[in-house]
């Protein structure tokens, strides 16, 4: 069913630690260390955002800085703007993402931007990566569905994604910010914008699994995803944020398609973060482990 | 994409319930009638085995004969053996369920028959049933594997399927029992046993929905949920058990399958039902709420 690779991001050092507690840069480097250590090839590791509005993804030069070039390995960085973008191209980031909105109202709400002015952060992004050769994935929120509008066209948000393409975004990921989207919503969004598109999925509603297996079905092959489902939903223990890579990976591999991450190394790397955070992290398969456990009859 | 409709069989009162501190009579009865006013049309109530075992499942006969004919819905009793089965026809169940394993192993150390002694308590269930007009489902636990032996081959899954019919058993469901179901393994065993069965799934590693959305791909159109996601995994707080009920209804209103359930009100019944266990249930939609509310923009 599933032909070709499947990359997957691992956003959790950024998307899943920018809502918890701060914790120490050397804790933030040894994380993106251990992921890549498990076979991730690509992880999101820093945010050059306010450090007084998002304590917790202070020291992002030093993360990258203290990264350096790890051998087939991207590393990203978040950046909402062109001073965003110039640090973090100064300090090693192999690509830059950047957040516009599907929503016309969340982009008000919560970066108090108009699209259009996000998409004119987005160009001054795109060109300073271009400039030294760094690539501009462009994430596009509330992809499929808005807190604030419901539901949102799918030719809404194709017209968002084309804009983006328009100036310049080498990649675009299409974002389910506040866990909206279901396997219908993921196949009208495909349909009209395409499956060259990466996808990132929340577990708000337990849908994060189900939509990433309609996306694969239809062709998509670029997911991001957190260690352990960090991230998301900071308001409830156990509540679910970002679909969790170990879920993924599980899944994947049932299929038959190799990742090049080792299921059990990664369930370790969770193990670990829920001491770096000092909770319990909603991930199922790194609670319950592999399904069939490496070494056992059918292992 | 799903033609037809779908049957949804809560089983909280009974495999939920069954892992929890006991509660009252009334308040199991309570929770059924709470379950039938939001619209289930079939609920698995109660289960007649030792109170001295499980004494969570003490009272079924009260339980039923409490609850009397509720019209247009279908109580069901899980019954061990023949015993069982006499008493719940006694007491009023509208269908029998009677598990047996598709794993040798798991039926030896946890009920401590083999299969074939399990086919014969079926068969002896089936024929009380039968007897009073009541059909019986037999229930096929580890068909997508086994704790114990790993993969259960599909063929081997089906030849159980046969004996249970072949002894009389009206339907089949099949059951993840330790959370191994995969969209793979759901396609190798519908492939080899057809459509016409239930799926019991569990979320231990968060596959219940992804499983019952390539079930009801393939063409299944009866599924057991558990309101709130109540049951499966008593050991850790948060691990999740059964599929939610409101996780399946969420799905299939979404794809516009009308299932009859208000989505709503069964989130107010997961609500009180955590007061009445007394700890969170894992279900994701009772937590966060359907995804686009009654009453807002695009509801």
């Amino acid at each position: 069913m599933v032909a070709g690779d499947v990359e997957i991001r691992d956003v959790g050092p950024r998307d899943g630690l920018q809502v918890e507690s701060p914790v120490p840069v050397q804790a933030r480097v040894d994380l993106v260390r251990a992921l890549v250590a498990a076979g991730l090839r690509h992880v999101e590791v820093a945010a050059f955002v306010s450090p007084k509005a998002v304590p917790a993804m202070a020291g992002a030069s030093e993360v990258l800085e203290s990264l350096g070039n790890l051998d087939g390995v991207v590393l990203s960085a978040l950046v909402p703007n062109a001073r965003g973008a110039r640090d973090a191209v100064a300090a090693g980031a192999q690509e830059l993402t950047a957040t516009l909105s599907a929503s016309a109202q969340y982009a008000q709400r919560n970066v108090r931007m108009s699209v259009a002015e996000s998409l004119a952060a987005l160009e001054q992004v795109v060109a300073i990566g271009a400039d030294r050769g760094v690539p501009t994935d462009a994430v596009v929120s509330c992809s499929f569905g808005s807190p604030y509008e419901g539901e949102i066209a799918a030719g809404d948000v194709a017209g968002v994604v084309e804009r983006c393409r328009e100036v310049g975004a080498d990649r675009v990921t299409l974002a389910d910010t506040t866990g909206m989207a279901t396997p219908r919503g993921i196949g009208e969004v495909l349909d009209a914008v395409g499956t060259d598109v990466g996808l990132h999925l929340h577990e708000t509603r337990g849908t994060g699994l189900v939509c990433a297996y309609e996306g694969l079905r239809r062709g998509v092959r670029r997911f991001d995803c957190s260690v352990g489902g960090l991230g998301g939903s900071p308001f409830a223990e156990g509540a679910a944020g970002n679909l969790a890579t170990e879920g993924l990976v599980n899944l994947l591999d049932d299929l038959g398609v190799d990742t090049g991450i080792d299921l059990t190394a990664l369930v370790a790397v969770a193990g670990d973060l829920e001491d770096l955070v000092g909770h319990e992290l909603p991930s199922p398969v790194a609670r319950s482990g592999p399904r069939v456990a490496a070494g056992s009859p059918a292992g």
